[in-house]
């Protein structure tokens, strides 16, 4: 199969920039969102533009699924009937981050409508969507990963085949993020104790950015903890979303995760206190709120 | 005050090195330690021993203590009576990890018998304290911390003076060890999930270590979670003793810390269960053990 039409659903921070750079390495992209900036975004660096999610669909051999969740991916396949457009024996891509289950119940529909299923959730953000330099943990049979393992790479500098069967990629990602939520967590509950403690912040960050107690996390998130407002990189509620996930497939396998479960409780509480929207490194708020330390 | 005479309590596995890296920069070091093993190492290369932690403060300026705790040091320095023991105006240099109550306790007692203190806890373990690049946290008066300066320098490479009050240093300490504890405790949380959803370890720290979802501890432990009896760096009862610290620290400024509470509660129940002396990356059997994982 030579793939000539990509179609591309879901254009927002990191989907936009995603299907531009797919134009930039020489493919034909044909994308589709309700936002109509981002359509113009996307003609603009040469990529086509469809009315809808059927339509940019209609004669691809590529789908590419950059949505919210799975339920979006769900509505675009079947309740938009973007599967019955593809070309018969075509790729549907879904980049989300979706709960193994779900991902399991679509790449069977999928596969039952006759199309292939790329379970590939992405890891980055924003940056990473448009510097190319994503990681991607590809879950799909061999010979579907070697099709689509070009066009991935234009997207992504880590793709990982990290098994053969769509789910395997959506549970790696909800390893990344039991990881990444809690670690912006605890930074933040060790950063507002020495808050109270009186410490200097700035100097603790030098510390601990460079010694036994850094993570990433810490290191990227830590600088915006010492700022009241700082610019909105990754939101709450991202991670309220994302530790959901982690937490429905703790309980779909039975698996206690007592300290995601903690740390999903205070981005939680983060949101319900009106912090949603505000970056995540906010989540130190709460804890400030909590402790009666003073922001 | 020259310093002519170091006493150096405490040559357990990180203090005999210590005590050795100060006699190799020329310093004269009086050592004391219950195990005679350790003396007789000292003394092969060039320091000086002692029958008594107050033989070997007797006419010392520097009274270095690397001992287990807070309650140790109390025993050296009143009821084993090293502190009456030392020159008068002589500096005391606490480098154990205490809660800071205790510290500042200690510090107030040594400072009513005309002596100077230095709060200085240590990050780095046993390869740190060996290869003199630990991490210390100081905290005393300006004038004391240039004393000692030059005699912490020959025992750590990250030398921060983070405070003028004894406590400030077991309080940097204390949110170091709280990050610590969580990230092995998350990275085992993490990995025993991804081992029942039957997922690759070894591939998936590959892609852990590299992405935003790293820690320090993930990349230096996480390959020991791996192993099933790998050799022990630093036991399960050295987090169930710190983030005890960390948590009491907590109670005493009435802040809640909900991850680090779960993290040590699975420090304690790895104890409970036999592994206390294990390696602390062995956490991860307490997962296993409990969410049903074949080990």
């Amino acid at each position: 199969m030579t793939v000539t039409t990509i179609a591309f659903v879901g254009l927002g921070a990191m989907g936009l920039p995603m299907a531009q750079n797919l134009v930039k390495a020489g493919h034909e992209v044909r994308g589709f969102d309700l936002n109509r900036e981002a359509l113009a975004e996307l003609e603009k660096s040469g990529g086509a533009t469809a009315a809808s999610a059927k339509q940019a669909a209609t004669g691809a051999q590529v789908l590419m699924l950059m949505v919210v969740n799975a339920a979006q991916a769900e509505q675009v396949l079947f309740t938009d009937a973007a599967l019955d457009a593809l070309n018969p024996g075509s790729v549907v891509v879904l980049m989300a981050t979706c709960a193994q289950a779900a991902v399991q119940n679509l790449a069977q529909r999928v596969a039952e409508k006759g199309h292939r299923f790329v379970d590939a959730p992405v890891s980055g953000g924003v940056v990473g969507a448009q510097s190319g330099t994503l990681t991607m943990m590809v879950a799909c049979e061999t010979p579907t990963y070697q099709m689509v393992s070009p066009l991935l790479q234009v997207l992504g500098e880590r793709v990982f085949h990290v098994g053969q069967t769509p789910g395997q990629g959506a549970m790696v990602k909800t390893i990344n993020q039991l990881l990444c939520g809690v670690h912006i967590a605890v930074a933040a509950e060790a950063f507002a104790l020495a808050d109270k403690a009186g410490l200097d912040l700035a100097l603790l960050l030098e510390i601990m950015g460079g010694s036994a107690a850094s993570s990433w996390m810490l290191q990227n998130r830590g600088p915006r903890m010492l700022d009241d407002d700082p610019e909105v990189k990754s939101a709450v509620d991202i991670f309220v979303k994302d530790l959901s996930i982690v937490l429905q497939t703790g309980h779909d396998m039975r698996a206690g995760l007592p300290i995601a479960a903690a740390a999903h409780q205070m981005y939680l509480a983060a949101s319900g206190r009106g912090d949603g929207k505000a970056d995540d490194s906010q989540v130190i708020q709460t804890y400030r709120a909590m402790n009666g330390v003073k922001g």
